[in-house]
């Protein structure tokens, strides 16, 4: 993740115990289907390649259908495909995610005002 | 987190790149106020001490005025007590995450349908 400030809250969806889907997840689903690997959605996210492999298999295995097709070997060491399926899932949250911050973007902003600025972790 | 399903879906906020605030970090809060203990917390959470401090060390790090205030030593090996700003942010979270929650219930029903039952990873 690259440091831009300020930056507009996000929302991680929590579902039942097993899956979290935010920011990060989308994101690199995004950039793998822009870039078609996971080695280079990795770096223009600035994220190590096996964060990004581990964030991959996690999400393949959240959802009922593949979301990320690999195909190893071959020059550039293979590449990866965003599934129908994980091009809906990238809809579906941003449009969730939308609507759900819609309603509390007020509420967010006057919660802003307790956070300290000395934090700089990212977890 | 025990397990018990179905559970209903839940919201972290994400706010900037520093401050990540879901379920997991308020329930400790809450379980702290009720406990007067960080480990009595963490045992009711079925969270190691470990976990349930740093996670109380970074709670504090993330606001302007401490959260948590612990004393160390004496019998029963010192208390935490949670500060009024603690029980705002408590209240106030709870607040914007039933009314984000609100308005994208029926959608959030719609996606878990699209997820896998293999999955059984908390992260």
């Amino acid at each position: 993740m690259t440091k831009v400030k300020p930056k507009k809250p996000r929302i991680r969806i929590l579902l039942g115990d097993a899956v979290s889907l935010g920011p990060g997840k989308i994101e690199l689903i995004d950039a793998i289907e822009k870039t078609g690997s996971i080695s280079s959605a990795a770096k223009s996210m600035n994220m190590s390649y096996r964060r990004a492999w581990n964030l991959v298999d996690s999400i393949n295995h959240d959802f009922t259908d593949q979301i990320v097709v690999t195909s190893s070997g071959g020059k550039g060491g293979g590449g990866a495909v965003v599934t129908d399926m994980g091009l809906k899932i990238i809809e579906r949250y941003r449009q969730i995610e939308t609507k759900a911050l819609k309603g509390v973007m007020q509420d967010l902003e006057e919660f802003g005002h307790y956070l300290s600025l000395k934090s700089s972790k990212s977890e």
